[in-house]
């Protein structure tokens, strides 16, 4: 007897649960199932080679002597990165709080409402701070909601201006990002170019990356002359005390809410903002929350527009971008309930003040700034010594920029204080003065700012700790139940994985700090990297992409620029099967490339021979092929080797979508099989938690000869950026490097196996029901399944929505809806489901299509059941008045089995979302407008 | 505008709300409220001498350099306190969560339904590990657990018997506070003495302090002849291998749960535990849950013979001991959950395994051990090495147990590896053995063990999660609503003074670590007493006393060893107020005083000339008064100095019950009122939560010449020790240093400020439909007022107990029923909760004045209303069958201001005590009972 590994916590079935099911699959072992299941042909012919498993004490003990190789010194350097303390209510009860962080996106609203409020009001205060009326509900950060935002540009022009126009210094990794992203989509960013008519936006840093306001008045009117949209970047904080950029011309905002409380963390991950003009509104990409009602008029969140999306409009889409940083904007909202408006102008104005002081000293001691217009950051010319104040400025224990031999800056934030302004003075031989007048440029913030009852209904930490409360209990996520999504693996987040993010030397980390500074991180990526090569095959890895959309897109990134490096310009087709997830063609268009779509076989395998047609076809332009493996269907298709030798031989190569590589690990490896590069959803796979909906993580791996070709591969080169951060979010690689050193290899194949076994028990318990859609030839599915509902349409009238609604009576958050088929279910219940949960879902679905047959039998009216009105929530329950044609218990608790203690009351019903599309509302109007 | 400082995120109401709140009570300012509610003569005429307040973040990173300077060594002293692994997901989700930390003692068994069955369990584990019937819901450590059965063992003898005999040697800590008890009580403790008539019981430490077992069935033979009880001293882990000590004649069994998974924090808190036999059952001392059924005949938990409690039996209760350590307790169940009894076995056989190896090879190379039976601690000779031994393994990393110059003792733990041993053997000049025969004695644990479902339930992290989570929601705690109890405060426990728990060099050092490693805790307990003692105005502070009764005894101890040292052993009076808490009784009673009762006036002040005449009666014998200020009646008494001159004219010595301490904190301080002696309840006035009925925490404050009679005032000292640790619950105590660092002088005054107003709001508010009793001479009451709900019952039969239960409906805890006035409710709303929620009390309990009413006017049947069949469910509510007078609305949300999404719902409806206690069952019997 020995005390249970780690492994054996994650995974849900006991191992002689496992057994039982996989009797019922007429099996004898888990060997037997991979067998019937994974085509042979692709099996990994060895164990990976990763350490050897450890404890979770032992595991954490290992990662934390090794983060304390970093060195915490209090940073000045800026660009983008702000030390911001976060309120320990905050970090406590939403950050360390599975109720918020093992959420899925809101894409199920009635179960969501929570988050959906906290997000609604990232809206709202992006809105206050920016004077523009339409907010996304958080971009990945600063430079991709700025790409984001020139895109929009180009577009509003119906692609007929083709120039971006920089007016004064970006921080260099948002210009990079633009850059790399304005090269595949074919326009051009220009720096401080004149403005032509060709000119989609102008874009003005607020401040400029030395910390400088520099007066663009004209710039703007000529910019608006010749319709030029403007495209301010901005820093929030100093938006609290100076005029909205809305005000003053600008039509979109960007920028990065780190500062709002969201811990550095060597880069990330932070929630970018992006809030654009009345006009802009149906362009802007990536998720906006927006009110409507639910059936009895009650107001309700949920994702608006999302007809906009790339899972909708494929590569018609406004961008490829999927995911949001819900976690981030949800704490960057929190900071700003906690501080309130005059809070946070508090901290604006102290740090403002302590700039303004340091500034006038360091010009009085006879040195030239940089500009006379500054909020936080100061820029000095120090003639040559840049790197011997650097050097004294460390050993004092702090980090300045320095920014070329003669110039360093210093940014003050929230955590700086008067101690450090005054030392940081004298190392200029100056004295901190005592007062100094405003720095700022342009007129202030006027009038009432953040005025909605959100920021003001809590300011005491007992009301705080029960707000977060409420919100999270409105939700459902993993702490309370399954999540039995399709593709969307919602595994463990185990709390081991999570306990590294707290630790100072991991939130605390500059991402430019010096490279002495970083030796943890450091060590950490290149361990991972490691791990991560073995896992699937690739020689390396490139850690910046922070979403596996991104990942798809820096992934034909390298491919573009290799067939470029052969001089083979030319190649631009992308083949993408007609299966794919929308996000592939939008990646594809993205990266400037042109799909083309493979035919899908009845079966759901790709149509080798269509593939091979086109493939043919377009021999001279192939170049690339993006396919999902396990497929979209949920089916190891047989065909895959030959598949990737097709487009090779065409000239092509492999992009293989990572999103189900939780069906591969140590069963097969995406290198092996035939793909040049793929990319990895560390936030579903590795065991990073989807956060209520973001942070993403997507790395990609790539094949030898793709190496020179992705970004971010030594330390802060920024060439081919997609992301600001040289690592993206880094900070949470703990989680999955945790994940992998206390599962091992063994650990890993394990629970691919038990996935696997998972989806395949719910087949078959389900199958007496429902047909299951698509298996591979030996009749297995892979790690999920999808579940035909049509049935219940074709039968009785019941849509799929209805079912996925009808679950959350039984405490079930609903599995993917139609996709990749319409009308149907597709459940992906991940290795960490414990069979009573499992059979507890499979029990709902079986009752759920029993109810619908009393439907059909007429025993409950068509247009009055507890399936077309579902969900019933308590305050319809309780009411007096219930003239439904069934109980209240069969309403809200038709599982026998449940415990009434256990309840999960959705706060509202149905959404109705037409009503919301076409009233957007996505902000709360200040409360003047109530007036 | 300045950021918030902390003392406004504790405090509840905002400025201008307590501005409307005075003026509600026609007051201008709070110093005009406090001159009118604090007697003038008590009031302090200076600002606290305390470090100006700091931000969160400050004192964290104060507080973390600070405990950085302890070092963390393996420990491999043992000696009662081990190293063990707290699960990730207990830490998180239980440790770490206010839904556990911030819950009340379960005395509203209705809205605590998920810790009593934790609790329930806890005693489960215990019953299973001793063999044992009867087990206690936690006592508050090993040593007084031991004290605890002793006492039991005499008044089983019905005083007869005042002899406890040990054979073998008990920890030295755990024999200190045996016999600082036994002193007290009248019996006394002989070491391996004689069995006599006289012998109450024996004691047999299993293993004993060497880490041997010894054969002691002789000796239990002669004892069960003798009429004499077995006491068994049992390391629980040993015990899961071995047999229950039952099987061999333990009639009690004591210990601590320590080393399941509750960190050793340099002495705790941990949980003690206590088993007893049937015909025991009704002498157990300390709390007990037992299983009852609610109204529905629904399985309902609630504590069990509390008529055996000092609150009810004063000075002839079992025992003073009032509060558990349920909150450790709870960690320890669900560690045994989380390992499930093969795990437990596989950790014990473990450290045995290694232990036995060790032994071996250290005998091997030639050294004698101290026994040949053993389970995890191995004691050898080393011939005068000893602290060359240590110093040795020490520069290794490891710590070993230094018995005298000759004797050095090695105990290995769920975290010593083979690493470990291997090391330690060589120190020896030995090579570890691979393999080593059992060192054990007596049989081998046999048959099935742990077979209850509730060990068996949860073994994935997924689960566990889920599992605990389900447990917390079951129950209401201060993360959703106000608990308004009179005198147990219910403050905000800030999650910042929170955070410092999780620290490792806070929670893994051993208590008996040397000195140079343990200079952070010294600094602490160092400031913390300074400021304790500028705060009371006391010169000392003693630390060890773990609850708040456990202060009571200690300072009664102090005066008595005073008296004693002036040759006044004849002064045994205490003199105690009518209105007094039932402990005080009870605590004079433990520490061999006599209680003499003083009349109370009408008013509920202490009836000044009934105590001079009670002091002067008594005069050559008084030893002590106690006297509660505020009052128990919650009101500042006008004579409390004029009380105290005639105690100390009287030659006794005043000893200030601080369980009103909240409401004295910067306007008064007891020693300048005329104490000598102060407990004050950390765990209530400073911050520390009450984890569901425990950890409590009673240091007490001394005048200068109580000094040299209080315990653990040198480091290690033992002498007078009332618990086991030097500096009894010494961790926690970072959450007091916190709290004083965060808010300084300002702020705690204006917390004590903000207790008296939102106190003095409430009756105000209340007075309208209820009496409030009891108020000052100028009609304030202090920091928690008398509500009198008897006009309910007296006009329409509606009880207190109806309006506590209705309360639930409202979403709210009950109130303090009954206490110090039967038929009444005593609120202490204390300085945290916001305004808002005030009002929502108030609203609550002014409609359930209406409701009565409807009830007296016939609208509602008597026996068939909203206020007797409280609390309502959920099953029960949404029944077809819903025959009452009342609709269910009325039932579930009465309140029309309440988001229906914010529902509370209580798992039970009313409970039948009677049932309960008639039979009485207090743990789950094993699997094979069902069969």
């Amino acid at each position: 007897m020995q005390e249970l590994p780690f492994s054996s916590r994650h995974i849900g079935p006991r191992p002689e649960e496992a057994k039982a099911m996989l009797h019922k699959l007429g099996l004898g072992s888990l060997e037997e199932l991979v067998e019937q299941a994974v085509p042979n042909a692709i099996r990994l012919q060895h164990p990976l080679q990763l350490p050897k498993a450890v404890s979770e004490g032992a595991a954490l003990h290992e990662l934390h002597a090794m983060m304390e190789q970093n060195r915490l010194h209090k940073s000045f350097i800026g660009q983008g990165y702000y030390g911001t303390f976060v309120p320990s209510v905050i970090l406590r009860n939403l950050f360390e709080n599975p109720a918020w962080y093992t959420a899925y996106t809101p894409y199920q609203a009635e179960i969501s409402q929570g988050r959906l409020e906290m997000l609604f009001n990232f809206q709202t205060l992006v809105c206050e701070l920016t004077g523009l009326p339409i907010a996304a509900a958080s971009l990945l950060d600063e430079a991709t909601s700025l790409a984001e935002a020139n895109a929009v540009a180009v577009r509003f022009s119906r692609n007929k201006k083709t120039a971006i126009s920089v007016f004064g210094e970006l921080h260099p990794q948002t210009l990079a990002v633009a850059q790399t992203r304005a090269e595949t989509q074919g326009y051009e960013i220009g720096l401080e170019s004149e403005i032509t008519d060709k000119t989609a936006a102008i874009v003005l840093p607020w401040p400029d990356t030395k910390g400088r306001f520099i007066d663009h008045s004209d710039v703007i009117k000529k910019a608006k002359a010749k319709g030029a949209l403007v495209i301010v970047v901005a820093d929030p904080l100093a938006l609290t005390i100076m005029e909205a950029p809305a005000l003053w011309g600008a039509d979109m905002v960007v920028g990065s809410m780190q500062r709002f409380g969201v811990p550095m963390g060597f880069g990330g991950p932070h929630a970018g903002y992006l809030a654009v003009s009345e006009a802009l509104t149906r362009m802007i990409p990536g998720r906006i929350v927006g009110q409507s009602i639910d059936t009895k008029g009650r107001v309700a969140y949920r994702l608006a527009l999302q007809t906009r999306e790339q899972h909708i409009r494929r590569d018609k889409a406004t961008s490829n971008i999927c995911t949001a940083q819900a976690l981030l904007a949800n704490m960057a909202t929190a900071f700003a309930v906690w501080h309130g408006p005059e809070g946070l102008q508090a901290i604006a104005n102290r740090v403002h003040d302590l700039a303004s002081r340091f500034g006038d000293s360091v010009k009085d001691a006879g040195f030239t700034l940089a500009g006379d217009h500054y909020f936080d950051c100061v820029t000095v010319n120090v003639a040559g010594k840049a790197d011997e104040l650097q050097q004294k400025a460390e050993s004092d224990g702090r980090l300045i920029r320095v920014i070329d031999k003669d110039t360093v800056s210093i940014n003050f934030d929230e955590l700086s204080d008067e101690e450090d302004a005054k030392a940081l003075a004298k190392l200029f031989g100056a004295t901190l003065s005592d007062k100094a007048p405003s720095k700022l440029l342009g007129k202030k913030r006027d009038g009432s700012f953040l005025s909605q009852p959100f920021f003001h209904a809590v300011q005491s930490e007992t009301e705080m700790m029960r707000f977060l409360r409420r919100l999270s209990d409105k939700d459902l996520a993993l702490d309370r139940a399954m999540i039995p999504l399709g593709s969307c693996t919602m595994k463990l987040n185990a709390a081991a994985e999570m306990m590294p993010l707290s630790w100072p030397k991991v939130a605390n980390l500059h991402p430019f700090a010096p490279k002495a500074d970083t030796r943890g991180y450091q060590q950490l990526i290149s361990e991972l990297e490691k791990w991560l090569c073995e896992i699937t095959g690739f020689s390396a890895i490139s850690f910046q992409p922070n979403s596996g959309a991104q990942g798809e897109y820096t992934g034909l990134l390298a491919i573009r620029r290799y067939h470029d490096k052969n001089g083979e310009h030319n190649r631009n087709i992308c083949l993408i099967p007609a299966s794919a997830h929308g996000t592939n063609p939008a990646s594809a268009h993205m990266a400037g490339m042109e799909v083309v779509v493979v035919d899908c076989l009845g079966d759901g395998d790709v149509d080798v021979e269509d593939l091979r047609k086109k493939a043919v076809e377009h021999k001279d332009n192939l170049a690339a092929l993006m396919i999902t493996y396990p497929s979209t269907h949920g089916v190891y298709e047989e065909s895959i080797k030959e598949i990737c030798k097709i487009i090779h031989e065409n000239g092509g190569q492999v992009y293989f979508d990572g999103a189900n590589l939780n069906a591969l690990v140590a069963l097969a490896r995406p290198a092996d099989v035939g793909a040049d590069v793929c990319h990895m959803n560390l936030h579903k796979t590795f065991a990073i938690p989807h956060g209520g909906g973001g942070p993403g993580v997507g790395p990609i791996g790539v094949s030898k000869h793709l190496e020179p070709f992705v970004p971010g591969h030594a330390l802060f080169s920024t060439s081919h950026a997609v992301s600001a951060a040289p690592f993206g979010s880094a900070s949470i690689l703990t989680i999955t490097w945790m994940y992998i050193r206390m599962m091992g290899a063994e650990g890993l194949k394990l629970a691919t196996e038990n996935a696997i076994l998972n989806a395949n028990y719910i087949a078959e318990q389900l199958s007496a029901a429902y047909p299951i859609l698509y298996k591979g030839k030996r009749g297995r599915v892979a790690h999920e399944c999808i579940v035909d509902t049509r049935v219940l349409k074709d039968n009785y009238g019941i849509t799929v929505d209805d079912v996925a609604k009808r679950l959350i009576d039984y405490g079930f958050h609903a599995p993917t809806m139609s996709f990749p088929v319409p009308g149907t279910l597709m459940i992906e219940p991940t290795e960490s489901e414990p069979k009573s949960e499992i059979d507890r879902l499979c029990n709902a679905l079986l009752a759920i299509s029993e109810e619908a047959k009393k439907v059909g039998e007429g025993v409950w009216p068509k247009d009055d059941n507890p399936l077309v009105n579902a969900p019933h929530v308590l305050a319809d329950t309780i009411d007096d008045n219930w003239s439904h044609a069934y109980s209240r218990k069969i309403a809200t608790l038709p599982d026998p089995a449940q415990d009434p203690a256990d309840k999960y009351w959705p706060p509202v019903s149905r959404i109705d979302n037409v009503a919301g599309d076409r009233h957007l509302i996505c902000s709360c109007p200040p409360l003047s407008n109530y007036r």
